[in-house]
């Protein structure tokens, strides 16, 4: 075994604009059926509650296979803990040997599911986007707006959150951060969702909603949304009615979209077809599935894919070989 | 994350007769429905050929939950590495928080399966047990033995294999060992294994074989016989209606064995109901399920449960701390 590596030491082996490449290859190479991910596999807990996920799988062929676990125990603010925990271990695919332990409790699922969002703004959003719309205020809100920073140019963002109290401590955050003040965006908070909405043609929703936030109604012609906070069953952030209504839907997974993702409830209730969604990986590969005028609404339903998971800890295997080198 | 243990460090932590022990609570916690074992994950790779387990859960309101994985690729000697490796991951059911790494080379799998042969064989074998029969001549073969010496009084041994070069080998191997020497145990290769089965009446299976080794009629009454090497689909070691013709047939889980263990032929064929196997931990509990005769015929079917994963690494955690306070 060669390395256990932990989160400061992992958080300088990543670099944004190359994660966002590698997960773009990912969803090709997902869409393309050359990655193995079995059925991810869940543990619950009652007392405390608690909810693991066990995410596995390989590119057919490659090196690598990879493990990744990560953990939400809710209470663990109480005990001055954050919710989210995890890990990613990285195994030969000729021997079984386990080669890699990253601790990274949890970022790297993050900076994954970030990248995602990236990857579907940049194939899927119109060519001008003059506001960003979020919509939460947790650790995905923030990321998915820096990520953004490395695919649009965009000078105004709103944010909305149900907690304005939460809002405001966001926006004075992202405020200081260097990466946010060089990209030169303004933020602020938006009065209500309704005004977010209209206002804004590329919005990112990352909450734990378990009923719709945007309706069908608000949203104007030429506008992105990706919904990334449905990641299990009961979660939904828009409207199906959104869905039945969007020029294009395209999902990270069709098959874990219309499982439990925003596509679910709308195939569910014949709403929209299965047939209509696009793949983000076809999307991808051939660019006229994707958006072809700047007045269609667009939607990608993220729900994460354990090939986001393999792409992101190869890629920092590969910078701790190339550091080693030097 | 407290502790990252290497092969060696863990081999110090792991007492035989303590491990028989917490085998034998694991087993009786499964019967009862106190563990949440969710369905084993598996991933397959042909070239070259692997398999990888995954299993995991936990006793329902326990301290820890655990993840286990271990990895057989077959070509492995090729390159001079054994084929089997593996980890196990201790997590707290409290926070979701990594506490314990273990590095245990496949080597605790080993040892929980060999501590299962030996609850099976001291809830169901005669009360006197004048030979031992050994069929197989890999790990599990010796470690079987191995772990009888804590339950048997006996002073004869027998071992069959298919290759007579390797049964050798492993008779040498064992006459060696100071543990079977103090046990004053005389070991001989069975000239076929029709001599083993008539001669023997404690009989441990131990091969990967998918053809059935033993037919019902060379059993005499009063045998018992543990049978583990069917741990998949296709595999198989006794035949199934020796199951039939059996007294008691025990499953170390009876929703696994059928699907995958001896029994799941038997009652595919309508040879037994499922009905009429018995749990393990059932028995451990309750001996007068268990043999009452000495002339009975009793099988154990072991597929291996994650609880038996559980109980060792808990095991191994619980030393390590006793250790360090002192």
């Amino acid at each position: 075994m060669k390395a256990v590596l932990k989160l400061d030491e992992i958080k300088r082996l990543v670099d944004i604009p190359q994660l966002i490449h590698e997960i773009e290859i990912g969803f090709v190479l997902y869409s393309d059926g050359r990655v193995n991910v079995p059925p991810v596999g869940f543990l619950h807990f009652d007392d405390p509650p608690g909810d693991v996920h066990i995410k596995y799988g390989s590119v057919v062929g490659d090196e690598r296979y990879v493990l990744k676990m990560a953990s939400a125990f809710y209470k663990n603010p109480d005990v001055g803990k954050p919710v989210s925990d995890g890990l990613m271990l990285v195994f030969s695919q000729r021997t079984g040997a386990l080669e890699l332990i990253l601790l990274d409790e949890c970022w790297l699922t993050d900076m994954r599911t970030a990248a995602a969002g990236a990857v579907a703004a940049k194939h899927l959003a119109a060519r001008v986007t003059h506001t960003i719309g979020i919509v939460g205020t947790g650790v995905q809100a923030r990321l998915q707006l820096e990520f953004l920073r490395n695919i649009v140019e965009c000078k105004r963002c709103l944010v909305w959150g149900r907690n304005a109290i939460k809002v405001q401590g966001m926006i004075e955050e992202l405020r200081r951060r260097e990466s946010i003040r060089d990209w030169g965006l303004e933020i602020q908070a938006a009065t209500n969702l309704d005004t977010l909405v209209s206002q804004c043609n590329l919005i990112v929703t990352t909450t734990s909603s378990d009923t719709p936030l945007i309706r069908a109604d608000q949203v104007r012609k030429g506008t992105h949304i990706t919904a990334m906070g449905a990641d299990d069953h009961g979660k939904q952030e828009l409207d199906a009615r959104l869905l039945a209504m969007a020029d294009l839907v395209v999902a990270d997974s069709i098959s874990q979209c219309i499982d439990h993702g925003e596509c679910s409830v709308a195939v569910r209730d014949g709403l929209i077809r299965e047939s209509s969604i696009l793949e983000l990986g076809n999307v991808i590969k051939n660019p006229g599935m994707g958006r072809t005028r700047e007045d269609q609404i667009t939607i990608a339903d993220l729900t994460g894919v354990a090939i986001q998971d393999i792409q992101i800890a190869k890629m920092v295997e590969h910078a701790l070989r190339a550091n080693d080198d030097h």
